[in-house]
């Protein structure tokens, strides 16, 4: 039966854990009035550390289970996903669906004069090599420098986004990013929103930050107007969570990401 | 049909992903004539923070995996698993199954002088709550203080064992021990005997630290021994890697665990 979504049905968003988060925390600062369901895969998390196969399998899987729920358009919040399983995903979709890397690489292309960007990410989102090439098709002059920055996600999931630790595996991670000379940088997982303060400390004033969850955001936001799909109804939002695991150790942790607590988990 | 093993078998041993690697390090030393098969879930690790139903079921699908493989008993060489499925799967496993709690707790309850010790561990060993009772169950007079170190699989992941922050980071987590005055110090997990020289540098020379993964291996030499089931064969041993996510990675990454490496990994 072919999906015929309306302006009423939610937004899908999903990620391998709590940090697709940041991207629902930005959609409701940018679309307010819509529906959102979002799936962290909590029992499977990370998939930082996996194979693109198993990536691609596991998105599948979240995806038929959102389309189950009707949703208007699919948000893969996960930049592992994103780099991976992204192009697969899109082929088989009857509705719209992108990922955090397009418009994060673009507001990069954009925001840049030096043509010097920097991107910090996980070790897989890194090796992929998909930030790096959608900025060369997006600023074909511009020169790329990665740094996989594998003890961030730990950090903010420890709760350290200030701590003098953090500071000084930032200056760490960061110190090529420095003597290169880039302006404009982005922060290429869904964690790394929560370190801006200190990222911003690290690197000084005269360097963008490029947040991959605001800009997705803003894409979702042109996206849907462009089809007239935005929601307009006089009844509140829903805002439902899907999870794989324990929703109990889900709800604990939702709050750090978003700021405020979640009502409406359930496990898949 | 019942298993009925022979002293030829293998030893099987699992864990969530590379850490109980370690483990099979100890046995390679304390048992070096022994089959190992090794099985690494690392398309669903880490369990650290997923719920104890999950971690049963993941942990069965290993224990049947590796009895197909005909072992002649399993070493759950995994923090997580041990705490929370490892009384499920005693009363389900044909053949012995230990797990790295008890002989670690045994060890700490015999070294203790002061009658205080301390424990590090993941979040939910340390919720789990089974290091301290095991270790009041061979020492009712223990006092013991628990604390959980999330920064340190991920440092030793990035190969930071003796790096200055993975220094100032155990300093942050070990401070409470200094101040208590514990004389014994476990580490409940198989990540931490690589971190071991810079967590003796935090704690100083009178406080012994207890590596669970040497003392499971020899609590593994004594009941095979009590069993008559230690191997005797002029061959030479053959030890086999099984993994659920991409062999390649784990090659790569086992050579920081084992100190050598790998042959014959497979994909199940």
């Amino acid at each position: 039966m072919p999906h015929h979504p309306n302006s009423n049905d939610p937004i899908g968003v999903f990620d391998s854990g709590l940090g697709g988060l940041t991207v629902v925390k930005e959609l409701f600062m940018s679309l307010p009035e819509e529906n959102i369901i979002y799936f962290g895969d909590t029992a499977r998390v990370p998939y930082g550390t996996k194979s693109r196969e198993t990536i691609i399998r596991y998105s599948r899987e979240i995806v038929s289970v959102l389309l189950k729920h009707k949703v208007k358009m699919i948000v893969v919040a996960c930049n592992t996903a994103s780099s991976l399983a992204l192009d697969v995903l899109q082929k088989e979709c009857p509705v719209p669906i992108i990922g955090v890397i397009d418009p994060g690489a673009k507001k990069a292309a954009l925001s840049t004069k030096s043509k010097k960007v920097g991107i910090i990410a996980t070790q897989s989102t890194v090796k992929s090599g998909k930030y790096a090439k959608r900025l060369k098709d997006f600023e074909p002059k511009v020169h790329v420098i990665s740094q996989p920055c594998p003890l961030f996600v730990p950090l903010v999931e420890e709760g350290w986004f200030d701590h003098d630790i953090t500071f000084r595996v930032a200056k760490e991670y960061l110190a090529d990013f420095k003597k290169e000379g880039i302006d404009t940088l982005i922060l290429g997982c869904t964690h790394y929103p929560l370190l801006r303060k200190t990222i911003a400390r690290v690197m000084g004033s005269k360097v963008t930050l490029i947040d991959s969850a605001r800009e997705v955001a803003m894409e979702v936001k042109e996206i849907l107007g462009a089809q007239k799909m935005l929601r307009h109804d006089r009844k509140s939002p829903e805002h439902m969570y899907l999870v794989s695991d324990e929703p109990e150790i889900f709800k604990f942790r939702a709050v750090r990401f978003l700021g405020t607590s979640v009502k409406n988990v359930k496990r898949v």
